[in-house]
């Protein structure tokens, strides 16, 4: 019950909406592996419950667990969450999951990117991905929606829209050549242009100061509505992260989205310096082919982070310094809409956050 | 997203539909475990396919796959047809999924069973059946459906349904004390009036000659209405069914249902009699805890076995000797529905047949 298209949604009228417009719901992934997650990912998985269990107070939420798994997750997830069998490589269904375009008749369809693990073979998180690349097809088939096969490889969280034809990335991660080495930044272009329904490419330059993912996006700025972007930012001049995000400030004050229009930036505080303890790295098995996690690396911490869901914002506490400061920024960014906090920190000692780890479904009605 | 309750459905408000009723949609699994269907189950494959396909034309179906094939059955199976991964031991929708119950307001649940591979040690056809027992949650989650998780041994194809307050069941196979041997006739009859909303339970005899399930109703005789019964038949009075039959006939033509009436029982031509064939046999892998398949073993085959979906019936082809009368009778039996006749022998070496592999979903609305 899901068709895969050989066309491309701009070409069918399709295009993929804002994550603040209306959901009908929200994947995740269960964590698991003890290569990534410490502790056998004992702590992961309550801090994704906690995540999943604040979403769904505002719209259904679905998580995809591996068949091994299923039992242990059933037990500790809340029964108002659906759970389904779903294997994976790990757990970032931002980044696996299908991306959705809606023609605004009601029908929805979904983006299955080709995925390679954040960069293949060459400085990739880990290898086999060959369950992840068939992440967004079994979600796909469960929606009941048709399904994109994208020719590039890209990942959910490397893009953001505004849904009115502008679209948010980075050149470290959309530019790096192990992801589409053949294609040069107009190429690149013209297929977002294609599969996004996008008209406007903003490049940011570099992503936050040591992500794993080569710069995604989704850690470092995102719009809270058209015309407006939130960016993570630090005062300090003598952090690395305050040159990649005064760039970053340079480049969208300087831009003109799709309409025309320029954008208002908000600075959002970066939590820390955050770094991994010993005793967190000690929780991480290390394995060949994985990338190892060592005591004392900076963490990728971020509030940008969050997840609009219907009606709230879910973001994740980082730091007890910060963490106030940031909800009432949000709280002012997004009238009209609930910010709940949830503890972030095991999501980031695994390399992402709340962003990474959810995926909409827009609305079909 | 699917609750497990600690009730029961009569108590409730809830009952097992008929067949017949409406259906939201209808499950299959996928075969492939080489050591019960021949030739890595490639023909079994192909047939299940068919039978999915046929069913399509009336009604959404949904095949459940594991992991390990999710990518050759997707590319095998029409993309109409909507393809979910989830484990199991073997690809008995009928016995290993829920059977679903509602409450004549739109609503939907789901009875799990408990579920030991038709009689677990004892007689049981493979060990172990670990996954076979979450096919029916996995279900229900899926179908976003609450769940009654039963107290009791039971399997789909060991019962059926009129949906006005009576059950048809085999001593056989319910009264087998490798199911529920704690339990008396009447605790049991008990257990069924609390699980499927019945008021009355129709006590057959034997299933049919040699079935392996110990005898499920679904291959004997089944309600084609309410006040009326399909029985599979042969006039031949040494064939060991003669007398199976025979008993089965007598005790419907004696039978008053819920609702006071006595039943119309209609004959179905026996096939055959049926018999694996030594390609057939050797085609099939042998392993130490699942059941031999032996050449010259009499199969159960049976026109019972069909499945009944929205405005059609999907009817096993097994012997070109017999198809067309079946398919008449079938014709004169459903006025209204579509008979449609899928070659049923490939099914039929596995254990089982269309009924045995399928399991509908009411509708809700």
């Amino acid at each position: 019950m899901s068709r895969t298209l050989n066309t491309a949604p701009a070409a069918d009228g399709f295009r993929m909406p804002a994550e603040f417009a209306p959901h009908d719901g929200c994947w995740m992934l269960w964590p698991e592996r003890p290569d990534n997650w410490r502790d056998g990912a004992r702590p992961a998985q309550d801090a994704f419950v906690a995540v999943a269990t604040a979403i769904a107070a505002f719209e259904p939420v679905t998580i995809g667990v591996g068949a091994a798994q299923f039992e242990f997750a059933r037990a500790r997830v809340p029964a108002h969450i659906r759970l389904v069998e779903l294997s994976s490589n790990d757990s970032w269904m931002r980044d696996v999951g299908p991306t959705f375009v809606v023609n605004g008749r009601g029908e929805i369809r979904g983006v299955d990117w080709r995925f390679n693990a954040w960069g293949g073979l060459d400085g990739g998180l880990y290898f086999p991905w060959d369950a992840d690349d068939l992440v967004a097809r079994k979600v796909l088939e469960v929606e009941r929606a048709d399904r994109y096969r994208a020719t590039i490889v890209n990942e959910g969280g490397a893009i953001h829209v505004d849904g009115e034809g502008t679209l948010l990335v980075t050149e470290e991660c959309v530019l790096n050549p192990n992801r589409n080495p053949t294609l040069s930044r107009a190429q690149l272009e013209a297929e977002f242009r294609a599969w996004l329904g996008v008209h406007t490419v903003l490049w940011l330059g570099e992503g936050v100061f040591n992500d794993e993912t080569d710069g995604h996006v989704d850690n470092l700025a995102c719009f809270v509505r058209p015309g407006v972007v939130a960016l993570t930012w630090t005062d300090n001049r003598r952090d690395p992260q305050y040159r990649i995000s005064r760039d970053a400030w340079e480049r969208l004050n300087d831009a003109r989205d799709a309409r025309g229009r320029r954008l208002a930036v908000h600075k959002l505080p970066m939590p820390g310096p955050l770094r991994m303890s010993a005793r967190e790295a000690r929780g991480v098995l290390t394995r060949d082919g994985a990338k190892a996690r060592r005591a004392g690396v900076r963490l990728a911490g971020s509030y940008v982070n969050f997840y609009i869901a219907n009606g709230g914002v879910v973001v994740p506490l980082l730091d007890p310094h910060t963490d106030g400061a940031a909800l009432r920024k949000l709280r002012a960014l997004f009238p009209g809409r609930r910010i709940v906090g949830v503890p972030g920190r095991e999501i980031l000692l695994g390399g992402g956050n709340i962003h990474c780890i959810t995926q909409q479904v827009p609305a079909r009605g």
